[in-house]
């Protein structure tokens, strides 16, 4: 018996009810069966889940605090996923609000800190763009990633939207796109970082990743709640040098606060860098959320990317809001001035490193 | 080009926004650009996403249809998710509703005419059960997997909870839970089948899976939305003599409509049989949403399993709505009965065998 990890909901009930409904809960996340025909005493002692704490906060909500026991987790980040939403996902009065974390995921292999030294990039936020759009044969996609590196930006990494498609296979994409920036670099001086996107199974995945590592890259992208965080977790586990982004595509975050999704969970099963729709763009988190979203990732020693309809316009406003520690990703706005992109991606890096950081 | 496939919202909005809305959401999901910043006319006329339909559907909800290229998906149904529901599913006010879909997701290898005939059912729906609560050790496990057995029940599968956790190794309870079943089936004269659970990355899935194959059995489950669907689809091809079980865990944090995702999602990727949490228990979907969830699951030959809260007293009510192209699973209800398990299995078998279908 190793004890309990603490999940927190947030459940929509009158006052009279909340009680039995969180109950409700603890059983439904644990052994999801009647306690009454559990004849088994460690079970009913060591597994079954406990409700430790029931606060309103407030239109109707209370937030609900079940202990889970951790041997129920193994070490999987699946079966955690699992653990912590598994069934209670599938019932609408309940948003997945925090998790105490256990020890056994404990973050990225390389994160911020790995990011700074590599890019030599001290006192400022990194600045990135993305390559789009998705339909351009490989050759138009080298040249795009070349022309972003001659403006002297830290990443370009793929549109989430590149996959293996015939229009441009992973297996020509990634080492033209990695050939490309790296003649840019050689020219900048500055060792911009490709960061290319990975799909398919586990098995397409690490053999682009492997591919990656052997045109030298050392980030890469996943999106983790399409490919399964279990291997986000074995790919840290394989590729301890690499810098896994999380892309939070298909991560809804609709149920789950988007804080502990892409801010803490992914983050914790070995995400160095956590991609997130910032507010002010296309999508709708509130800059509260944003703020502890960055701030959890960076308790994991994990790059906060607010992305999603960012401007150049706006790179001080977001500059202010999120500190250094911070890549700005700006993907569609930077392509707007099409055969004028590496002079608008070397203002943006400019306007980066001219930020003053208080 | 290979021309497109279409998608089905359902977007909240006035009238009056709903035109700009829907071609937002069409651009997102395909080149998530600024269409005035692209120069490729073939992506221009073959892979920006169109605007195919809009329909008033009443209460402020309009039904917007996109058409998006076939191309962008490859064959991997993870890259699927990506292009239906990627960047949209962190937007508030769309429901992914329905998909014409493309013939590359063919449906399972294995379903419900497999275990017709591989059980020699007909004219009556299934029975099942589900062995909990986790914490049990192995030999306990088994023994309650024999005594469901000996009862009659044509399936007895893993509680989703059952990970590889240490008080219940997969490497473990797999072959006794196998043998135990086994024993049971020569004494009934009917095979009853064990279905166990699947965890992990997909090696991990893939070992169990072996492992499986090895003690004899044809069936297995795994959570899609939680391994990923490229690991669903990757097992269909690498087993193809295996009935797959989809559990929906995870499911409900997207907001996607539970008949395209349980229902034709899922078994389009490789999903013999589709678990999902019927009405009238312990979950919140609607009758028409289950009758819809069951009838696509059978276009793809998927047997559909209502569950989630379903009782031996309801057997009457659900065969009737649901037919005998169905599972029925009743998991914590039999657990009731306890010592007497046994015979509630036998009076659970028998109720669905006597039950007349037209």
């Amino acid at each position: 018996m190793n004890g309990r990890f603490s999940v927190t909901y947030h459940v929509r009930s009158d006052t009279a009810g909340i009680e039995a409904r969180a109950r409700g809960i603890a059983v439904e996340q644990s052994v999801e069966m009647p306690i009454e025909a559990i004849d088994d005493d460690a079970v009913l002692s060591d597994i079954v889940g406990s409700v430790e704490a029931i606060d309103p906060v407030g239109d109707g909500v209370f937030a609900v605090r079940i202990g889970l026991a951790i041997d129920t987790v193994g070490d999987d980040a699946g079966q955690f996923m699992n653990m912590l939403f598994g069934n209670t996902s599938l019932q609408d009065d309940v948003v997945l609000w925090d998790v105490d974390m256990p020890a056994v995921f404990a973050g990225p292999a390389r994160g911020l800190a790995a990011l700074r030294s590599r890019l030599s990039v001290t006192g400022r936020a990194f600045t990135g763009s993305a390559l789009k759009p998705q339909g351009m044969p490989v050759e138009k996609m080298a040249a795009l990633a070349e022309r972003f590196a001659l403006g002297g930006l830290d990443f370009i990494k793929d549109d989430h939207g590149l996959a293996d498609q015939r229009y441009s296979p992973a297996a020509e994409r990634i080492p033209a796109v990695a050939a490309a920036v790296a003649r840019a670099s050689r020219t900048t001086g500055h060792m911009t970082r490709y960061i290319p996107s990975l799909s398919g199974d586990l098995d397409s995945m690490r053999g682009q990743l492997r591919l990656a590592v052997d045109c030298g890259l050392d980030c890469a992208m996943l999106a983790p709640m399409i490919a399964g965080v279990s291997a986000l977790v074995r790919l840290r586990r394989e590729f301890p040098d690499v810098v896994l982004f999380a892309h939070p595509a298909l991560g809804g975050a609709a149920r789950i606060a988007p804080e502990l999704l892409l801010g803490k969970l992914l983050p914790a099963f070995g995400a160095g860098g956590a991609i997130f729709p910032s507010f002010g763009g296309r999508f709708g988190y509130s800059p509260d959320t944003c703020r502890r979203l960055a701030a959890n990732a960076r308790g994991y020693d994990a790059l906060p990317i607010p992305a999603g309809g960012m401007t150049l316009a706006r790179t001080a406003e977001i500059l202010d809001f999120y500190g250094p520690d911070t890549m700005l990703l700006i993907g569609g706005n930077l392509l707007m001035a099409r055969e004028r992109i590496t002079e608008e991606a070397e203002r943006f890096a400019r306007a980066v490193a001219d930020h003053p950081h208080g």
